[in-house]
């Protein structure tokens, strides 16, 4: 099967689609600010909250944890870090808040205009960890026009658990080779091929800044290699 | 809880946002006038082909049968009624392709321009027996801007059973009293209002022709009660 079969494109969001390091720097430069904390780093902060998502999903995966929500595990490390950035002073109802900063997160600027033209041809939905409203909520914050939202909620399982993938395509009931992952992580398209799935990789070298370590090109020969969104519809030819 | 703690709204589809009756006899009609058929009723056409859907269903309910989407439904039911009306001529590829003319059944005139003020403030889905693609599609070609999708295919139950409302509920993280039913059907809105949801009833008195034999109007005290998408609109402030 080629590119060509291709019915539906599912999207990984956090980096691949939003700019989850610049949307989080944002929020919390501004709460810092009306605070009166001084000689704060937003950047720092983002990624210092994001370094507690893999491995808080890693205890779901391994089994040492019941299944819990992505706004759960987001909660516990932002309540984990927020001492050490000097805004311990945050209320419980300004903390809950926060969490749904990750709700609000904002699109790459080539994301949106790259969407609506692959959605004038092919399902689009996101393929992602985040929870269902969080994911909707996103999207519609956004402007982007998912046909519909896979949310990890949906499959009690996050990726690269292989169950995610399995679940996703079952329920469109297509064949898998009809079904293509959109990621800027190498290791996602790795899952998503295994299944039998086609791959598109797009470039985001700045997604982490400078705690970034890797996926700053394609690792293996994916169907599509591109530097933005737009570059995906170019190669599936809309 | 009142309607103001609303922050989702789910649809019903069939019937209720969308003509099932009039989008199905045109197609067939089409097809009956291409190959030749005389005298041909779509109208009761789409009548036969709809009266298979709720004993369909009915069958996976009681546990006779393990689950099938309900495309399979319709396929059945489809190969059932060819013949009655002087189609059976219909070819492997001509009856795949009749079959989804479900995923491209059209809105009533009202629909879209109500979802759209809706989405406004509130998360709107469908909450609907259809597959997942079958919704996806029918929305995407009728520009119903959906937040997401809910379909049969994700609860593997078919409505009024209480755990497609259960479950509804419990992907979105919401309370009960937080998530509102839509729906033409008085009997989808009492299981709903079971499990502690709020209630929009909107009136859809052709929906069956000269089949219909109930839903002429609300049956209970719904929060809502509307003549259509509009109507709901205006009740829900937006």
């Amino acid at each position: 099967m080629s590119i060509k079969s291709v019915k539906a494109i599912l999207f990984d969001t956090f980096g691949t689609v939003s700019d989850w390091r610049g949307s989080i720097d944002r929020e919390i430069s501004k709460i810092a600010a009306a605070k009166g904390v001084e000689n704060f780093d937003g950047d720092a902060f983002a990624r210092a909250w994001r370094a507690g998502y893999r491995p808080g999903m890693a205890r779901v995966t391994s089994g040492e944890r019941e299944w819990v929500a992505v706004d759960v595990i987001h909660r516990e490390r932002l309540d984990e870090i927020l001492p050490e950035f000097g805004l311990d002073m945050l209320t419980e109802e300004e903390r809950a808040d926060l969490n749904l900063a990750w709700h609000r997160i904002r699109p790459w600027p080539d994301s949106v205009p790259g969407l609506i033209r692959l959605k004038s041809k092919y399902l689009i939905s996101p393929l992602s960890n985040g929870s269902l409203v969080l994911l909707a909520t996103m999207g519609k914050q956004a402007g982007i026009p998912w046909d519909f939202v896979f949310s990890s909620d949906m499959h009690k399982a996050y990726k690269r658990n292989p169950a995610v993938y399995r679940n996703a395509i079952a329920l469109l009931g297509f064949e898998p080779g009809e079904v293509m992952m959109g990621a800027a992580h190498n290791d996602d398209l790795e899952a998503a091929r295994k299944e039998g799935m086609r791959t598109a990789y797009i470039n985001r070298p700045y997604e982490y800044g400078v705690d970034q370590v890797k996926d700053f090109e394609a690792t293996s020969d994916w169907d599509i290699i591109a530097d933005d969104m737009g570059g995906i519809a170019d190669a599936m030819g809309v």
